[in-house]
């Protein structure tokens, strides 16, 4: 087959699976916004059938002669369309490998066990969720297996992240770990001068209106997206039309807030891919390390900061003036930067942070090693909490039932939120080097000039680098943890230190 | 061919796409209720390319085999199991004769047509429609080529309600028309003593929470249903998660619990619809007209009488005290029951609306058969308009422009709407003749007996009768426009007599 033609195919190919996948993003979406309590077992069944259609879709046979004959005629393809064939090689090699029935049987079990996780997490029953984790995790072994994987585990990371490993990741998390210490150390032996019960009251509208005037000033287009209310926040749908999810407690606004500034980030990332050829890695996030650097920038290293207080604070008073009559700027800007230990990693601070990150990739590790049994998690969960946190969960709740991830089969997500972490610190720092007083802007209500320098470096990229060649090429320093301990250290040894 | 196991296969298949078809209705409820405003292109694709999935997994060949066996094996089956393939097989055959790059782009014509209207009715711009209402009409001719059919318009008529023609259509409408204008003279020679600026500021939320109760009374299931607002007020998604929508007026109060009323109708069969083999005849509707029967039952029968609003009246002034101080009960219940030639068919009484209807259908066969074309259509409408309602409409957003149905490409639909009210009106004296003293029921605010009626002799009969089958079954009589016009003149004639 003649290669241009080829290419012309697998083009028109990639933007149908892009549109389908886009349309499953909607169901998602809508499962978690806006389904009737009573039809989640109606919906496990639509999930189910559009996966394996959608698989079916995605791995015609058409697909591997047009990617056989793109390999073939190499030598008259650009370097971008080299990039496409190759990431469009490995994704219909992985799904090609797996029996659409299989892929059926996944999504249908997928959705049963998220609801038993959420029922489960209600009523503190672990043993109820046991044997759905259990098959969760049977169907990942089995994945690898169809994958020929070597190292299970090793093959999940490698999907998040294209390229990285537990061979990356073992020094880098070891080297975090004791960076971490000091740092925490220095917080904990601080008095915390942040009373508990700060915020309260925060009527739910006046929350909302204020975090869309923040997530319109960061530059999200409502034009082709939307904010809703979910009960896990996510960042969902497509550039073209956006799904934004955030939860909002009357007691606890700022974790509305900083939710929000964080889905933002992500939303951010996914409408500044260029459009041009969509479904393909020049419109693709380039993992989801690159995608936690994003939302991690604009939750922490804009959202915590004092510039961004500087500018917000005032609008903030003016929505909630009763509620912050005691509160002075001081305390405002302590409390959102409070450090803590904390049960729930979603909850956690930025520094204490990586620590539940740490733990689950040793869980996850030790359970594909089956050095972990299942019914042995609750405690080898609450072991490594005392050795990583000093602190013993009083449930399993606020235990290993805490997260989402494994429910839904997502083993090997967690090491990109501390992935994300050092990538975001290594940005940030490159941006305020190439961007002379940035941090004025931001005091001034201004995003444009950050905007534009992580869509100029980081999200016209897309996928043509991994996590590792992406830090090469913005900051000229490998993926490393040396950025995020000197940001956490210049931001919080300040306030903790006597 | 063994006929058990192709049965087994044919249901098994019917379910598969009866779950694939509600993700696409979740798809349009998507479209219609939370669509940003720049996405309408990007979903037009979306909706193409999953029409045309959805198209190929309905047509698979084997489809076809599974039938030709049951066909041949008939004798061993069940009366019930012969009309899941009789349906079944009028199914296959319409939909394997679309090609389906044609399904797919008449599925985008449709979005894109759907867009242009909204704004052409916005801005009363016929012309920048024009366009697409011939693309509409060139596609549905196509479509009817493509089946072979012998009347292009009767085949369309007969897509929505199955046996259905011109040939039984005309005779009644010019019944009904005739029965229709003595009634009408007597109204319009009345005095109107209904101030038109009765009903003002009736605050969204209150009517929100209002109609709630009354479908929540009338037997809604929101455990797997949702209400919510739109632009457009319909019912959508699927038994199992239903989702209807409607919209609201400070101004107008009363047109929106009377759309939620009738989307509660469509909702109430639907729910009622037998679940256990989904997808086949014996789970769907028999027809637009029963379904419009069962809109109308609810939005008219029950929610125009005196016993509803017996019991709803005291509710309705808890919630709109102020706003309803000036208005007394007879009033109230003459501006629920008020007749007056309006240009808006959706916002037509019950007398009325049928002259709206008479007009459309009428339209669209002088569309089919070439005696209008689409550049003579506003004034061709005018014209019908000023003879059935004597009335001229000020501009084609009040003329042409005001239906959805054309732009979506739904030639034919129409006359399902009063097909629905003549059957609704034989179903309403039957269920009177059935249920002694029925109405007292409503006074109390009780449904169950009206629901349980009509779940055991119209929505469990689903598709096993067309729309005059059913009317023979549950009334003894074919259909006709006795019932409808005796329900009108004891309806209206003693509001309307001096």
């Amino acid at each position: 087959m003649e290669t241009r033609k080829a290419l012309g195919e697998l083009l028109a190919h990639q933007k149908r699976i892009d549109r389908l996948a886009a349309a499953g993003g909607i169901l998602f979406w809508d499962e978690q916004v806006n389904l009737p309590p009573g039809s989640a077992e109606f919906r496990a069944e639509q999930n189910a059938h559009f996966s394996e259609l959608l698989h079916r879709e995605s791995t015609l046979p058409e697909v591997g002669r047009w990617l056989d004959a793109l390999e073939a005629g190499q030598d008259a393809l650009s370097e971008d369309e080299c990039v496409i064939v190759k990431d469009a090689r490995r994704e219909y090699d992985r799904e090609v490998k797996l029996p659409g029935e299989f892929v059926a049987r996944r999504s249908k079990a997928r959705s049963e066990s998220f609801h038993a996780w959420v029922e489960a997490r209600r009523n503190n029953d672990f043993a109820s969720f046991a044997p759905h984790l259990q098959k969760a995790l049977d169907f990942a072994r089995q994945e690898a297996e169809y994958q020929g994987a070597e190292d299970p585990y090793d093959f999940f990371v490698d999907v998040y992240d294209p390229g990285m490993s537990t061979a990356v990741i073992d020094p880098l998390f070891a080297e975090l770990r004791e960076g971490l210490k000091p740092i925490l150390e220095t917080i904990l032996a601080a008095e915390d001068t942040i009373p508990p019960d700060l915020f309260r009251g925060f009527p739910v509208d006046g929350q909302e209106a204020f975090l869309r005037e923040v997530v319109t000033a960061f530059g999200f287009d409502f034009n082709v997206g939307r904010l809703d209310r979910a009960v896990h926040p996510f960042c969902g749908g497509h550039p073209l039309d956006t799904r934004m999810t955030t939860r909002y407690d009357p007691d606890n606004p700022l974790d509305s807030l900083s939710s929000a500034m964080h889905e933002t980030g992500h939303a951010l990332y996914e409408q500044g891919l260029p459009a041009e050829h969509p479904g393909t890695a020049l419109s693709r996030a380039a993992g989801m390390a690159a995608h936690e650097s994003q939302s991690r920038i604009w939750e922490n290293q804009v959202g915590r900061g004092r510039p961004f207080w500087k500018h917000w604070e005032p609008r903030y008073r003016a929505f909630f003036k009763e509620q912050l009559a005691g509160v002075d700027s001081d305390q405002l800007y302590r409390a959102v930067n409070r450090v803590a230990i904390t049960p729930i990693r979603v909850d956690a601070d930025e520094v204490t942070y990586n620590l539940h990150i740490i733990l689950r990739y040793g869980l996850e590790r030790d359970l594909f090693a089956a050095r972990v049994a299942i019914a042995d998690l609750p405690e080898a969960w609450n072991e490594r909490s005392r050795d990583l946190l000093g602190y013993t969960p009083e449930s399993d709740a606020e235990g290993c039932l805490q997260d989402v991830h494994w429910c839904e089969g997502m083993f090997g997500y967690f090491p990109s939120y501390t992935l994300g972490n050092l990538l975001g610190a290594q940005f940030w720092y490159a941006a305020k080097d190439a961007l002379p007083d940035l941090e004025a802007d931001f005091g001034r209500g201004d995003y444009k000039r950050l905007l534009g320098w992580l869509r100029e470096n980081v999200h016209s990229a897309a996928r043509r680098y991994d996590a590792n060649g992406l830090a090469r090429r913005v900051t000229g320093n490998q993926l490393g943890t040396e950025a995020l301990l000197r940001y956490l250290r210049e931001r919080y040894l300040p306030l903790y230190s006597a």
